[in-house]
């Protein structure tokens, strides 16, 4: 007892000259992914920003283009909170739309261009598109699409010279964002009109429908705070270096690309687009383009991996692949590390502006023999540097589950990434946001390591005899088969265990397998109440993002 | 004319379903840093966060101690607006009040150690802190500076085991943060107490006074948003990877290391702590600890460069050096790169949290020719990615200059990394932030590619006959003299002229050069007007953080 009390000075306030320091044009700026365009494009003037076939452009003409594009839609009278909608691949129209339409104060509308024309009417009739850009491949559809609506959006079509059906309007895109472009047909752009940021970054800058194995689709609002934050968590959390060659193989209608037009623009990348996804189109761009980095499903690594030898080529650097959507089967990623692509596994839902949870890599795991490191990176992981929380929570209580990797519970959610919030749904709002968190509907276990592992979406767990069966362990289980392509397992209703799992498989070209000598491969790796009691040998259904359709191997399984 | 006139559906709103889409707790969170060492603690327990000599810590280790350290100023009454001071070099208590502080609601102020009493006084009182940590080798400052006051904060000292001095107070900082500490000295920490976020991003993080070269220093208020951006621009600008392990080579008091301590909680890197900083202690944390990153004034490259041969090892990896605070020679910087380091030239000032500004290298120039590549590295570059505007403007039209690489004024700042304002000075602020832009008092020119490249400070240029004369040009051309270790120039009062320019020059050991062929080597070089007419030879004066006190040498430029 040294008889020593510390005294504070609690009367101390600041004095006279206090000022409330507020903020002010000098120290704040509404957080928005336009701002890096801006700098790339004086920053960067001369890097290559696109490149689709023999056309490139510089990041000071992107930029060009994208005001260019912006003014036109300002002198049609767009802006803050209007909706601008377009159904391209990924070309460059659809990376520019990225910027000009939110450089007017509206919302970018990217529609999935696999959709049929009952669900782009709803989109549009939803959304309320006041002008749609058309790629010339999605005239048929769109047209049909627009048959039934009182006042559909003016059309402007979108021709890159690669598509072959015709165009759906007199204004072509080239002609829309070129200034000197004056006929009757629209109205000249305002050489005085300038951009500029939106006032608040909670400004929504995107509307995003969610693919939707079932049920219509929800339209998912993005502001400039989250796609700002998600763009720059993905060069922090990917370690992207300056200048990425970046391969579009991921749609950019898919949560706008997961941000990487953002990220792209904030790092100076160069955008290869693409219309052609295959193994062939993969490696020719690698050696015409040097690509770096790519994203995509699962189904693109299969595609790799499946290659014709003729075509598999020795890389002349890392490329590096970020997937997510399913968990990707460990012999999958063991046999494409093998051909000298690096993976990095990320997961995330349209409402998270894409990847908001990432498999981080740990040092020491590069010592571990390959079926270690592939079962550790086919987890779903961490969450991105912003966001804030990730968990894994009793969808009742909100209480976390054990860390023990067996105890299953909901993904959930909370940041800075996590979307503004459905467009007009205000039950889809209340629903998904109960409590306080985002609910992704994915079930999942926490690993006593803190790293996330899906089980299964809430729909497609299996309960079989009162036990939880999670059909991606089976998946994996068929995956690991040499003879099996592809495999995904779904709910059968069975009396006796309410239900049992059913596998869909497809096989490799010019090998086979049977039924039972598959049940029985599952018998030798999975606890015998896990395993498929019926096998179905047929191409699975796949949405366009490449998630094979569960809910229509559910209806299948029904009839078997 | 195709009779073709577009319409757009105005009329069309959202509908009765519309949600107004607040922002709420699963969709926003305030950003701050300290969700970087939650996120590290959380998923790299076990990485390094910390090394000082023997001592080592791992990210959820130092977590543990900023949490509780936390606890304990809270038990002490310290929360949200209070200032908490610390004077201490670069080692791992100065790191965690980082943490614990701002987890209080508290704002960090770390002073320079090498500051005189009466300036540690002056903070003290005007900052306002109630607690202050001290280092015991600052004891005997820190008593005398404390002497004067009526109600002197409540003292702790820190003791590392390498200080010599003796401790200012009982309380000791690895108590402190004890909670198993129990003696009546302190309050008991409370176990159920915890930290949170700030409810406002806008909230001050931190209060830096400038290190002033002439008159009272004045405080610069960080807030958490800011530190946010910052710490993570500095991973994308210098394109870190994961886990960097980073040298404490900058002091942690200058500008919060440059936000670098959340920087290295964002990416999970480990801290190296030194109270040395030598050529030698460099090379040897180099090889003990795979040192990949540092930053520092160009006295640190001057240290390197000029290093004993004894002491010179070869790398076993690039190491990556960030400067700033003064421009460094041309000279130098090809000497360090031939020595297998990487510069990174960055620019910025205590109001701008440290860099905000970074000559971003481009691949084409590593073509260029070591004279070129370092003449272009010299200069100061353009804005990071987070910060909003820079430019070089007219003091007082504040109109941008013409981007002719001639054309003199002044750089000023916009943007989320400008301060929140200097505490308790309106005046001040209402200087600084006339008319709307961030002005620093730096005066530069503006490249024709953008890239801004400093003159000088407004008080250090000097004007002879009418004619601007940069002291950094003449000071450039000095440093090409093999003999020259040290130069800076100053103002000379001249009755003819108005100014003219004075040298002070230190030549390196053992060489030797006379006035004349100084004088005669820079006319060589640089029109006839610009060249020295005095030139001094002596050790030249240096702030802590190596910067060259110019104001001391236009005293001692009068006396010549």
């Amino acid at each position: 007892m040294s008889g020593y009390h510390p005294t504070i000075p609690q009367a101390r306030q600041p004095g006279d000259g206090d000022v409330p320091l507020p903020a002010h044009s000098a120290n704040y700026t509404p957080l928005s992914p336009l701002s890096f365009i801006a700098r790339s494009a004086e920053v960067y003037p001369d890097q290559l920003s696109v490149i689709h076939g023999d056309l490139k452009y510089t990041w000071s003409e992107s930029y060009q283009r994208c005001q260019s594009g912006a003014a036109r839609l300002a002198a049609l009278g767009i802006s803050t909170g209007d909706v601008v909608a377009v159904i391209a691949p990924n070309i460059p129209a659809l990376f520019e739309l990225h910027f000009s339409v939110p450089m007017t104060g509206a919302i970018l509308n990217a529609i999935n261009t696999r959709l049929e024309a009952a669900t782009i009417t709803h989109i549009l009739e939803h959304g309320g598109a006041k002008v749609l850009f058309v790629d010339k491949d999605s005239t048929a559809v769109v047209t049909d699409a627009i048959k039934t609506m009182s006042e559909p959006p003016l059309l402007i079509s979108i021709d890159d010279g690669e598509a072959t059906g015709d165009a759906i309007s007199a204004i072509e895109y080239e002609s829309f964002i070129d200034a000197s472009y004056l006929r009757d047909e629209l109205p000249a752009i305002d050489a005085n009109w300038k951009w500029s940021l939106p006032e608040d970054e909670w400004q929504s800058i995107s509307l995003n429908y969610t693919s939707g194995t079932t049920g219509k689709p929800k339209g998912v609002v993005y502001h400039h705070r989250g796609a700002t934050m998600n763009a720059l968590s993905n060069i922090t959390g990917w370690h992207m270096g300056p200048h990425p060659v970046y391969l579009w193989t991921l749609p950019m209608f898919h949560c706008n690309g997961w941000c990487f037009p953002w990220s792209l623009a904030a790092n100076a990348g160069t955008s290869v687009c693409t219309r052609t996804i295959t193994a062939e189109a993969i490696y020719h761009n690698i050696e015409a383009h040097g690509v770096t980095h790519f994203c995509g499903a699962p189904i693109i690594l299969n595609f790799i991996v499946n290659a014709d030898k003729s075509i598999v080529k020795p890389l002349p650097h890392t490329v590096n692949i970020m997937t997510a959507a399913a968990p990707p089967p460990a012999s999958v990623l063991l046999a494409i590390e093998a051909l000298g692509f690096h993976i990095t596994h990320t997961y995330g839902l349209t409402e998270t502006y894409g990847p908001a949870v990432m498999c981080a890599w740990k040092p020491e795991w590069d010592a571990l023999d390959d079926t270690e490191r592939a079962k550790l990176k086919s987890r779903q992981g961490v969450r991105y540097q912003v966001l804030d929380q990730l968990d894994v929570l009793d969808p009742e209580t909100l209480a976390p589950v054990a860390r023990d990797g067996k105890t299953i519970g909901e993904i959930m959610f909370k940041g800075n990434i996590v979307m503004r919030g459905y467009y007009r749904n205000a039950q889809a709002n209340e629903d998904a946001f109960r409590g306080g968190w985002f609910h992704s509907g994915d079930l999942a276990v926490m690993d006593p390591d803190g790293y996330v592992r899906i089980m299964d979406r809430s729909k497609d767990i299996i309960i079989s005899g009162g036990e939880n069966i999670s059909s991606i362990e089976i998946e994996d289980a068929l995956y690991a088969h040499p003879s099996v392509l592809e495999a995904a397992v779904a709910a059968k209703a069975d009396e006796k265990w309410g239900e049992t799992p059913c596998a869909f498989v497809a096989l490799k070209n010019g090998e086979s397998a049977s039924e039972q000598e598959l049940i029985d491969w599952c018998r030798e790796k999975l606890a015998h109440f896990k395993c498929p009691k019926t096998i179905v040998f047929r191409e699975l259904p796949k949405t366009s993002t490449g998630k094979i359709q569960k809910f229509k191997l559910r209806e299948w399984a029904k009839e078997v």
